[in-house]
């Protein structure tokens, strides 16, 4: 009896922290944009694009001007994709002092260069100004955050919240807890990141890269190999992707794109088929060992993401998705 | 003046043997499609849609049925597209008997499973059947042509063409030759995808994987390894390419990605700044060490590929392909 009293006890506490952190969600009006390159300029205008006050924050006054056409850049597509309707660029402030970038700010997105002793000096600065129930998200694509909060007093309320270049149209924020992270910190900053049209994913495990930047580099890697040896010139590496794998990828995952080429079969097949060919030199990468468990993972993977479509339904919803996309790239091309 | 002479009869001599060749791709009314699976499938779709007769080989009755269904598949979306006024699916022919397939064909597409002996054995019966100026094209993705016709009598007019799936929307085509490879049969060919609406890119060199699915396979093994370690689902894998680099590099390649996101500095601020990032385990794949000379050739390749153009106005036309990208992506989600 006793425990089943701690239990509802237990759960109405959750309940209530829960609650709270919605509520705490729902109060993000104004979030500080710090870092005056593109990743931070594009933040500012996503979130001024969500009618959010936005109080930027630039090292030096000379920065301005370069800041102010990136976010002129954003705005152009932006208004034409449809803004919020208390959208306003009227509500974007900019500032060199610190402090005052993060006085009364309910969200901070930290963007400023990637240099781990830079980072570090910097959350140890930060927190002084800030209310400890605010979030610092960091746009960092290659530092842990666990290195980067060191020498902050506030470790708990920092996480990655790292975006995709340009963060205004880009939707992916891949979110990634430090071991000193609180657990409300993350499901806080999704569900804003949600809430201002993100797709966030979080990460099971802090690892160097994270998941679309490694995928990105793997393939960057192989490129400037391949450039290296001969095999390859720039060009043909731009070309090959856009009229190769990159249409598709738009709309299916590298996984559901194999899966749902192999037929019947789906990925069983993929990986029984083509699992030899893991050991062949088609990249300069080594394959894992394609032990029973990894099988099972990938191909429960595309089964759940299947939901019970046959593979000729997905290739058909693929070839409508692959054949916009290509008439969206012919249409917008500059020299069409 | 010799010389002279003997340069101006060679210059002549070209010229017939390119209006010769021009004038064979004009005449490439009939194709064999040999395979069938999705990709041989897809050839045929793809060769109908733009008036071409197909004669198709299956290796067995069995296959009918499928084929039919995934030529169906393919024609519905290519219909939507707009298919050659000419374009008529009784233009297809499907056979079981080769000999019968490769009867008056112009050209050949083959698309047989991916085992070396199997295509071999293949590559050594075919050129019985055809005429010697017919070009046979592999849409092998990971085999190398030197190998695939080495027991064949006719290597000279034997080439890989390997598309990407699906064949019928996907523009590449990567044209490999081997040693034996007469040169006019690679310049034939690539005069025919292109007439066909293709992307030919010819490779410098013989390399396992070509460009496209090296590329892809570098991502897909770092993809793998990530399962492996439960460092991510295949969920999240498609979700991050997807929401991530996916969109943009269906408009943009990797290296000119890289080189509009870095600003002013383009490619070589890029290089400069994140050359030390190359070292850092971003990704199990080593990166090449970033010498001058490799530094120039992705430098310049860009500059190239910028025709003069400033990295504003190139962000710009690059948001506006985003954004209709995933309006694409959007409208023809079957969940939408």
């Amino acid at each position: 009896m006793q425990l089943k009293a701690w239990r509802r006890l237990l759960k109405k506490e959750i309940q209530i922290l829960k609650e709270n952190s919605l509520e705490s969600i729902n109060k993000i009006s104004t979030v500080a944009s710090i870092g005056g390159g593109p990743i931070g300029a594009g933040w500012a205008a996503h979130f001024l694009a969500k009618g959010l006050y936005v109080k930027c924050y630039l090292h030096s006054e000379n920065e301005i001007d370069d800041y102010k056409s990136l976010i002129k850049t954003a705005w152009e597509t932006l208004e034409k994709l449809g803004i919020d309707k208390t959208a306003s660029l009227e509500k974007m402030q900019i500032f060199t002092n610190l402090k005052e970038s993060l006085t009364e700010v309910d969200f901070v997105q930290e963007s400023i260069p990637e240099i781990l002793n830079v980072k570090q000096d910097f959350y140890s600065q930060i927190d002084l100004f800030l209310n400890p129930s605010v979030i610092i998200a960091s746009s960092t694509s290659g530092l842990l955050i666990s290195d980067i909060v060191k020498n902050c007093n506030t470790k708990d309320r920092a996480i990655v919240g790292h975006p995709f270049n340009p963060p205004y149209l880009l939707p992916l924020v891949e979110v990634v807890a430090s071991e000193f992270t609180n657990k409300l910190c993350v499901d806080q900053a999704v569900s804003f990141y949600k809430a201002v049209g993100k797709v966030p994913i979080v990460l099971k495990k802090e690892i160097p890269g994270f998941i679309a930047t490694r995928l990105q580099e793997a393939l960057w890697r192989e490129a400037l190999h391949m450039v290296a040896n001969d095999e390859a010139t720039p060009e043909q590496i731009d070309l090959a992707l856009i009229n190769g794998p990159a249409p598709r990828m738009a709309y299916q995952g590298q996984c559901m794109a194999f899966h749902v080429a192999c037929g019947e079969g789906g990925m069983a097949t993929n990986l029984d088929q083509f699992g030899p060919a893991l050991q062949l030199p088609w990249t300069r990468l080594k394959a894992p060992e394609l032990t029973q468990e990894l099988r099972d993972k990938m191909v429960n993977g595309c089964k759940d993401m299947s939901k019970g479509k046959h593979f000729l339904e997905m290739a058909k919803d693929r070839d409508n998705a692959i054949a916009a996309i290509l008439s969206a790239v012919k249409n917008n091309h500059p020299n069409k």
